[in-house]
């Protein structure tokens, strides 16, 4: 794998100066037409062993473009506000919106070599991340991101030698540090367990670039050129999109589907509503503050139904059993400008709860298999992939201790034109309705197809969907709750066994350990959650 | 100040019911109305006393409006990456966006009232906040936002009475922990302390509104009828702009000013250039990388000038000498949609570096009395408020430990038209040149005269302008980076006087005792910075 880095490239004074000369003309061209354009993000991944000029050619690659449109991303100890985030959290907030060029130096791939380095993690586990990082960058790839990734490759005599000559030179012996000795001393392992990831990583879509480190010259040089020609014919339009299409979705072949099947008579009357509602909503209060979940887990409520089909009651009875300071409800509309400037779930990981609490979304990134397929705002090939892409983040999610319970909110065809006439009557009500709900109602075959291809294809174990029978409002809100409730006991009492007999009663039987007006400080990085699944 | 608070307001059950159909009705309305015109953001602070019902009215204004455009914010102890950065910026973050209501539990007032009444400050930095605070409030109103003040008020035994009753209970119970009882011990403090910052602060654009917490139903009724009067008034038109208008500009006696008293014929010819450059780049790679700059301080440089002045290049010399890791370049344009749901400051705001980082802004917040100003992009008001505003803004900041240093680049009338020509002809130079160039160029005499008012009135101690002649490139290039070194010198030396010695050489003496691949944690909330003037 670095048998072609290690042939002594070396590049001269003289020829290196004519290169750069108009490689540098041709790259701020370049750089000018992309944020002209500004249809898509470049990502540029350096990495590579100490020593190897990684620091050297990034200064050299703002030298020869227009600095103020890049930016430099770097990865250290993760903040109080990352280490309580699922692993990719970090870096899906510091990706480039589109027309701008971002470097990363150390990346997604930095922690996991480490830490399998040092054995603390293990190979299926390190394997489950290089999936993962696969699943990642051809996500970014399919959005439009251009994904250069760069390895800068050292034999172990040349590492030693790069140290050497570093320490020696008063203006760059700062950066030879004990650390960059010690390393030296891995550097097989490094080879070993970089070559198993490059050759797993190395797709079609985000291709790894091995570059000999050993001459300054010759490394800054092939990178700038290989970002030159990248960035060309990005530019002259040859993109290709990289995924598997999934096959077209088949027709019905009878009346009968997962919708169909809902039995929308269930009610639930006056007197019996509101003790069950009470009940649910003291279950809730009491699990929303028990240490079990504030230690470890989040949870993300994602509520889509047809239009009028109680979304806002539920989620109204729901916030009601908390503390207003522990959740957040998101209501989703058309994304803003710099939500547009990004990859499409970006504008959902963005509102990721921390530890400890709550995120309701009021739709969501379901929109893109529901709306966007149904009004055409999205191609075909767009919307397709997204059932891969929302089950891996849904994944990703819940393997950190993100609770995720997702809702679908039926009700009939004559049930929403009742609601839709009553709305139009009561005063408080009438904002509730609008000419776009008419115009939605008119597509309301072509909405259910599009659920029904949803639960499909996305009601995963970690996040499987409940379809609430909405037609009675009251059965609907107790039915939400409930779940909730079932849902974040089941969770909880799989990890804390001891806490099956507490909870549950209508009562809170226990005032909770802790003062939630000054919540106490969670976890950080190393502690927190199962540990050796993480790379903090 | 409280006794009006102590009469022991009662509403009876039926009268609370009838009143809040209504009420709830109108809040709905109102916030609707809101929504659709989204042309101002509503902020109501929650403040009192311990067991005065703030969280209930807080649930009770959830159930009256609709829970998804409402949001409450909430402090505790500050994150790693709040804690690093000036004591307001968590609260600017924490701004509602136009047309949202956003509710604060505990806000920019609780520390500095908890700190002062453990007496961990001192009056007179007590008062500097609540100064800070009325103008920072200003700020907003003249913004447009609505800003509601609440304070819960209890008698001593009232609080007491209410405490018990609150432990009674079982729902309620564990929302009274040991810290309760031990504030109630404090009493006297909090209503001293409070009465003085009521008063202080009680201003017309943002006063405080006193209610008595002893009767859940009076309480909560009392904040919504405010709330809803507040939003009605304000949806009807009826604002007011609080705030000194500057008076008018004076007119010039003769030609002179701070711009035309520029020697542009200054320059440094090429050998010497280069050296001086070099000199100064080693001196600020030394500076930037010292313990003394990482642990207390960033930098944030601002970049004004003419088209073609030569900004870009002098931030391209600045930049080579700093690790690309360290610094970030914000080139200013027109506001995101984002930005623009924001006040005008908050955009700079979410740029402002963590210790030991450094921000450099090409074209900054003086594009208000500026581009703004001149091209009448906003109101005379505004841009006339403005100054005050940015030198508040720079004084919080500079009070924190953010240097600042701000340039303003000079060339001739005649040197600007020689480097349009020039761009013109040069390949990758052409982007640099548009047609908005050529206009701004006409009103090369507006600009002139707003130039010289801004640096009369934002050249402060604190943040003084550096006027930079930039007739001759290589000149102004040395000429910033040597006055960029001389400020961070001059700040670091004075409160490290055992630095004066080691740095200013051309040399890097010693290699920086850190690595910065992997920069140490900085200090967190407590500990950082002046400890005796935070409030962390």
């Amino acid at each position: 794998m670095f048998e072609a880095a290690e042939l002594g490239h070396v590049i001269d004074k003289k020829t290196f100066k004519e290169e750069v000369t108009r490689l540098r003309a041709d790259l701020l061209e370049a750089q000018f037409e992309l944020r002209e354009k500004g249809d898509f993000p470049v990502i540029i991944l350096i990495s590579g062993v100490d020593g190897a000029g990684k620091s050297e050619t990034i200064h050299d690659l703002y030298d020869w473009m227009d600095p103020r449109y890049l930016s430099t991303q770097t990865f250290t100890d993760p903040s109080d506000e990352e280490s309580e985030r699922p692993f990719m959290w970090r870096y899906w907030r510091a990706l480039p919106p589109k027309g701008w060029i971002y470097v990363f130096s150390g990346s997604w791939y930095s922690l996991p070599i480490a830490r399998r380095i040092s054995g603390e993690i293990d190979q299926a586990f390190f394997d489950q991340r290089i999936d993962q990082f696969n699943r990642f960058e051809a996500m970014l790839a399919n959005e439009g991101a251009l994904v250069l990734k760069f390895w800068f490759h050292l034999s172990r005599e040349g590492q030693k030698k790069r140290l050497r000559s570093l320490e020696k030179d008063p203006r760059t012996a700062w950066r030879v540090t004990k650390e960059s000795w010690e390393r030296l001393k891995t550097y097989g392992q490094l080879q070993e367990v970089a070559s198993h990831l490059l050759r797993m990583t190395n797709t079609p879509w985000a291709p790894w670039i091995v570059v000999e480190g050993t001459d300054d010259r010759y490394r800054s040089l092939t990178v700038g050129k290989m970002v030159l020609e990248a960035l060309q014919q990005r530019l002259a339009g040859q993109r290709e999109r990289h995924y598997p299409v999934a096959p077209p979705i088949t027709h019905k072949i009878d009346t009968l589907d997962v919708l169909t099947a809902l039995d929308l008579t269930q009610r639930i009357e006056k007197p019996k509503y509101e003790l069950r509602l009470a009940r649910a909503q003291g279950r809730l209060s009491e699990l929303a503050r028990s240490p079990e979940f504030k230690k470890k887990h989040s949870l993300a409520l994602a509520f889509e139904g047809q239009d009028a089909a109680g979304k806002g009651g539920s989620i109204r009875r729901l916030v009601a059993a908390l503390d207003t300071r522990q959740y957040q409800i998101v209501p989703v509309a058309a994304p803003t400008e710099e939500e547009r400037a990004q990859p499409y779930l970006w504008r959902f990981w963005r509102h990721i709860p921390r530890n400890g609490r709550i995120t309701i979304f009021d739709r969501t990134w379901y929109g893109r298999v529901l709306v966007e397929r149904v009004e055409g705002f999205c191609s075909e090939a767009d919307w397709l992939r997204a059932y891969a892409e929302i089950n891996d983040f849904e994944h990703e999610l819940s393997a950190d201790g993100v609770i995720i319970v997702k809702f679908w909110l039926q009700i009939s065809k004559e049930e929403q034109l009742r609601r839709f006439k009553e709305r139009e009557q009561i005063a408080f009500k009438r904002y509730k309705i609008t000419d776009e709900d008419w115009r939605n109602r008119e597509k309301w075959d072509a909405y259910h197809q599009a659920v029904c291809d949803m639960v499909d294809r996305t009601s995963t174990g970690a996040a499987p969907w409940t379809l609430i029978e909405a037609e009675d409002k009251n059965f609907a809100r107790v039915k939400v709750l409930e779940t909730v409730c079932d849902r974040l006991e089941e969770v909880l009492r799989a990890e804390n066994p001891a806490m099956a007999a507490g909870t549950g009663g209508t009562q809170a039987a226990e005032p909770a350990p802790e003062n939630l007006r000054t919540p106490r400080k969670t976890a950080r990085a190393g502690e927190k959650k199962d540990g050796a699944r993480q790379d903090p």
